[in-house]
């Protein structure tokens, strides 16, 4: 699994080379790419949006379905990286304090 | 920065281990899951709901609503990972793919 | 029931004065009430968030918790009545053309 | 303007007819509809993604783009309408009360 090797940094480079390739910086501000992640969040729903739990469950065993909503899953992270460069927002670090508060928030 | 050094597959164990603590993987799959992504993201549109674009720009440059727009920003992410966790879809490799095909389509 | 009584102009003029009174038109502007919709759906959907399709229907049968989504409901279609005015879009003759286009793509 | 003597029930039959001649009573549950509510808002924001508000009101000047959003906007008002038959949410209660409510949260 790719995801066992890459970091974090190395995804943001890719997506900051993308944008900054096609002078996009300037569409790719923070509201814009807010509204962004929020249109691409709604392409993953699509896919589940009439069937149940389970239904959605096994449409993730179907290899055709799978690669489609990993494509967008892509996007949403596409994007939340794209904000995080925009912004410097550093996503690891938010991302584990986020969940050393969760911890509190909800005792094992 | 804690991306130059952290590894996706790090940062998915980490959520991981805080959905199966809790006994929650039930409630992490993926229909569940898509529309926690777009709760979260929503959350971050707030911020910028009634601003315009440079406004937004500048909002990111003051510390504590960099901070709590970050945190949302996290819950995105931490959802994204726990879908692909769900889903055992390779995130790293999924954005990758992504960014090459848009190569193609949208030309320097 | 008030919806068998209530033209959709008298809820639109309503919000419009509603709006106007607090001079907020320069908000509610297309762009602005786009994100406004989605954010309002967002929280309709916190309360299905974790849910299965059956507890969804059991929750709504629940009196707090159905007056507590009627109030997300209004939101959103508040913000729909807004921007219908701020476009001067005729929704009553969007969703009945809707609907006539519908039934040639999904005929009984 | 169909707006001005349009009765909300009288979409919301219509919206009902539209349903049950289907028998999509089943599918249109609320956890599927909130889903749904919010699919359809991010394809109107789709239209104001990467344009700025000022650029956005020029948008819905133009008769064909504006054409598309209010057919956007149908597909959220409907699926709003519909949650409301399948919860028995009297949604132009809801709307008057939220405003009601917000004058005293927003004063002049």
């Amino acid at each position: 699994m790719a995801d066992k090797e890459t970091r974090v940094g190395e995804l943001r480079e890719a997506v900051q080379e993308f944008v900054s390739a096609r002078n996009w910086e300037g569409y790719h501000n923070p509201k814009n790419l807010a509204m962004s992640i929020a249109i691409e969040a709604a392409e993953i729903m699509e896919h589940f949006q009439w069937i149940t739990i389970d239904e959605g469950r096994a449409l993730m065993a179907e290899e055709e379905a799978r690669v489609e909503v990993a494509d967008e899953l892509a996007d949403v992270m596409i994007y939340c990286l794209s904000f995080a460069n925009a912004t410097e927002i550093d996503v690891s670090e938010a991302i584990l304090k986020k969940l050393a508060r969760n911890e509190g928030r909800f005792p094992v």
